[in-house]
């Protein structure tokens, strides 16, 4: 318990507020919005600030190489022409890597969030120790970071995804039941950055969800739901990763449908994931040739499709019910947390023909507000690549978000 | 949809940081938590601010009602005594008003936090009409009104909790389904601040939580799981009140816990509040004689209490099954939401002896990182009087979060 002294001490370090990190923020984030179509003008129009101010800080940001000219605006309200501005696509950029149970993804974006590179093995992880899938998720880091210092990137950072919990600081994998994972630091174990920063973990739910809210942080609130082995969310508040106290936020995988239902690896009985995770669906639908989820490398998910696109009534009823289970805990979800649309990831927007009108239905029954305002329920943008995407953004997206941190690192 | 024009016209007029605005709020916190021991060469400390800045915030607050001057501080290392400052107890105040489905409660809270006045008066609501509701809430409010000018506060505005959804402005009571209100809105009907502010509108769940918040926005992160007729709950997250997208959030009242379960208000069956709401103990406890929950005056949360004491099996059994049915929803809430606290309030709050332990035993068994970090269960600082008290704090808090745009208004 730190003293009274301690802690008025502590609050006359508090830094006051930093102008000038705020505005280099807001000034980047104009650049980023109006890409190529923004000059120092209308930057200085968009922020508020003066003329002179927002030039100064549009020279400090290309100098640092966040920002170039690109040439002429077009003419606006605002005067004549001016130098275009837009963020530098061979500035820095980050990593992003997937260890999931059944495939490893890697992923390279650069500052304006695009995907420069990718790459994705599919291989069941389960049987393998600890040091063969590192070791396979550092040859795919080799192959990135080869490609993208062939295209001139700067890797500056990485970021991990795991089908699991990990802990807020990013360093320690706390618990992933498919992979037999818990309490693993793996903070030595990943690929560096390009000058030797640590790699952050995060849950690939957590990370997927990212994908969706871009470079950006567009797109408002919504829950994210990734369908994989197990069944994983991502919060996102605002275009911002809400992550809880523990950084364990979005384990609706585990979130009791049955007491007395099917045994799960967790340790408790009838979880979510042993109705609507990818095994289910596959034992629900009399698909049981072949150990874990991938024939080969044809994705089991496929299966699935087809099975269902051709009317087997087998895969029909599993995805029926696997929707209604899915979809009543979500509208559980959405009684919690009152956000504005679900995602349906994973292998759940391949499968969202069958699924979506399930949840949407169990969403109408069980959601309080649902005869005020329904939520969305909307497919992913990206499909396995998400987690991995959602890596390499959360990368950059820290350099959008504090600039000033970046230049003066 | 708005055209990319207008929304480039929207963006250059959004405004930029307003130093003076964020200063002032610095300012005022730290006379807020230093109250009395604070001077200006603190504040200036505290803030990060040069003495000559942190002088005229000061005066500003004093000259705005905001601050006085109490005397002298200690020597400090910051140097000889200084004049001490403190928010002021007798500038402006909130008005929290609770209609619930048993009683109504008024509270008024002073700048500094203080309750300055609190009244309730318990009769049961149901089979009353809108109208007649509302003349009682008038009539409270009133007496609070003229208890508060005796004492010299400014009632600056009003805030009023009701057991249901409200809309995000805060003015429509979207669905309150133990008043039978639906779609109702109140906004001009409820007492106004003293100089025509209209009331803001709040589930009171959502105000109890932030009663456990207090002033200063202290207690991090928690779900406040607040027991009344119905139950539900306030999420507060760093101290601020996450509402959802709608004002939706924490209704966990009708989470599902049986889809077979017996028949809701709402029009769902097995819904929570069936099995651990007010009335849902005192029937599974046989405390049946007498209609709704208060006999006269005495409310019925004291004889379950009494009963419970003298050790009856009925009234041990309904609280074990009340408190293990809450604690597996809680452990769901805490594998989406993660935060490090379980606040009960309301009637859980007296009957926190019995319900505690089987709360505890399933967020052991159910949430997934139990493992390693178990959230805290506490019981809420505050009995019945919280919803009113936290509806009158919230008046207040948006003065001290935001004293520019009080001083301007």
């Amino acid at each position: 318990m730190p003293s009274a002294a301690t802690v008025r001490a502590k609050r006359r370090t508090t830094p006051a507020v930093n102008p000038r990190a705020t505005h280099l923020a807001l000034a980047l984030r104009c650049v980023a919005e109006q890409s190529g179509e923004i000059s120092r003008a209308g930057i200085a129009a968009g922020t508020g600030l003066n003329r002179s101010t927002a030039s100064s800080l549009i020279d400090e940001l290309i100098g640092g190489g966040l920002v170039r000219e690109v040439g002429s605006t077009a003419r606006t309200r605002a005067g004549r022409p001016g130098t275009a501005l837009a963020l530098r696509p061979d500035g820095p950029a980050g990593l992003g890597i997937d260890v999931n149970v059944d495939y490893t993804a890697v992923c390279v974006v650069d500052l304006t969030g695009k995907v420069r590179y990718k790459h994705v093995v599919a291989e069941d992880q389960r049987g393998h120790g600890t040091r063969e899938i590192l070791d396979r998720v550092d040859r795919l880091a080799r192959g990135a970071r080869q490609a993208a210092e062939a295209d001139g990137l700067d890797l500056v950072g990485s970021a991990v995804a795991v089908p699991g919990i990990v802990d807020r600081a990013g360093a320690t994998v706390t618990l992933a039941p498919n992979l037999g994972w818990r309490d693993l630091d793996v903070s030595d174990l990943l690929p560096a950055g390009a000058h030797g920063e640590r790699a952050a973990l995060d849950n690939e739910a957590n990370f997927a969800a990212l994908s969706e809210a871009g470079l950006l942080r567009a797109g408002g609130s919504y829950l994210y739901v990734s369908g994989q082995i197990g069944v994983g969310a991502g919060i996102v508040l605002d275009g911002e990763l809400y992550r809880g106290s523990h950084g364990w936020s979005g384990e609706i995988g585990h979130l009791t449908v049955d007491r007395n239902g099917p045994p799960c690896p967790c340790g408790r009985r009838g979880c979510l994931e042993r109705y609507a995770g990818h095994e289910a669906i596959l034992r629900a639908a009399g698909i049981t040739d072949g150990a874990g989820t991938t024939f080969g490398v044809r994705p089991t998910a496929d299966l699935i499709t087809e099975r269902a696109q051709a009317g087997d009534p087998a895969t029909l009823a599993a995805l029926a019910e696997a929707g209604a289970v899915l979809g009543g805990v979500l509208a559980g979800c959405l009684n919690l947390l009152d956000v504005g649309r679900l995602v349906l990831g994973g292998i759940y927007r391949q499968l969202a023909p069958w699924l979506a009108p399930e949840v949407e239905r169990e969403v109408a029954a069980h959601f309080l507000g649902a005869g005020w305002a329904s939520p969305e329920v909307t497919v992913s943008t990206y499909g396995a690549e998400a987690p991995a995407l959602g890596a390499a953004l959360s990368v950059v997206r820290t350099i959008v978000a504090d600039p000033l941190r970046w230049l003066t690192r």
